[in-house]
């Protein structure tokens, strides 16, 4: 798919799945367009689960109910590796953020929806429950969970700012 | 361009640029992308700043040196408003993060190449400057730079770690 209409067509699913499986290979692809987002001084520490079919799923959705993995056929969990960044600065969010948005297109280009579901929607006990489930050792943050597949109903992107309200010239307010 | 051509051709420009003009309406169509990528409970918090022209970029560069926007034609400098963001949870760092990932790849989309050039790199006084420059108000943050052109001459990926040393299945470690 063109990059532009990746980009026009991704929005936030926020509704069921349709069973359909969705191709390892498929999966894998958007994994790797995943970690070929740049991240702060090269440090890499984007790493990344993937959950293929219902069976991987529903054990982060048993540990951890939330509405958006109940039906999704397949997802990929990203945590960041705190012992991959310098001692200067910390970019594990940006690093993460960046590799998400990259995997939310891929998916997208190759026909499916998507949601960014971070992590504070496990919040409290259900996050300890999720880190239990994708056996995630210490040291590692499990930051955002994508589930991946195709959308069971129509959705599409929320009203938003206009380009005009968002965009300066030369300098603010220009 | 197909979307997974321009994730694989991605990379991050650190060499000097050609001085052939952007037309400002690929700027505006990179910038576009930027502000269609999701944000944190909907805040919408990125702003841009269009730097098109060498006497933009000039000024900028004037206020803070930064070799990167010596020779860029171009730049977008991505800014987030503070007040956008909700009580609850701050999503700043990630919103401007997908942000940049998704001009990153627009850019090179569209046959440029560019670098996430973090605001640190400005450090201390400069980077007081550069919101001087800028006219960047107080509440709102300068957080990456986007310098954007033709290269002038090779670049290239840096070595990464292969996909299987950051990708698991199932869960960590599987």
């Amino acid at each position: 798919m063109d990059f532009f209409e990746a980009v026009d067509k991704r929005y936030s699913h926020k509704g069921k799945f349709l069973a359909d499986a969705v191709p390892l290979a498929d999966l894998e692809r958007i994994a790797d367009a995943g970690l070929k987002a740049p991240t702060g001084m090269n440090s890499q520490c984007v790493r990344l689960i993937i959950l293929s079919g219902r069976e991987a799923v529903s054990a982060l959705h048993d540990a951890a109910p939330v509405e958006a993995l109940a039906s999704a056929p397949a997802a990929i969990a990203v945590l960041t590796d705190g012992s991959a960044q310098g001692s200067k600065v910390n970019f594990e969010v940006e690093d993460y953020a960046a590799a998400t948005a990259n995997m939310l297109l891929a998916a997208v280009a190759l026909g499916y929806v998507s949601l960014w579901l971070d992590s504070p929607y496990f919040g409290g006990e259900r996050h300890g429950s999720a880190l239990s489930a994708l056996g995630v050792p210490a040291g590692y943050q499990l930051r955002v969970v994508l589930p991946i597949g195709k959308p069971d109903g129509e959705g599409g992107r929320r009203e938003k700012l206009s380009f005009g309200e968002r965009v300066h010239y030369g300098r603010f307010g220009g």
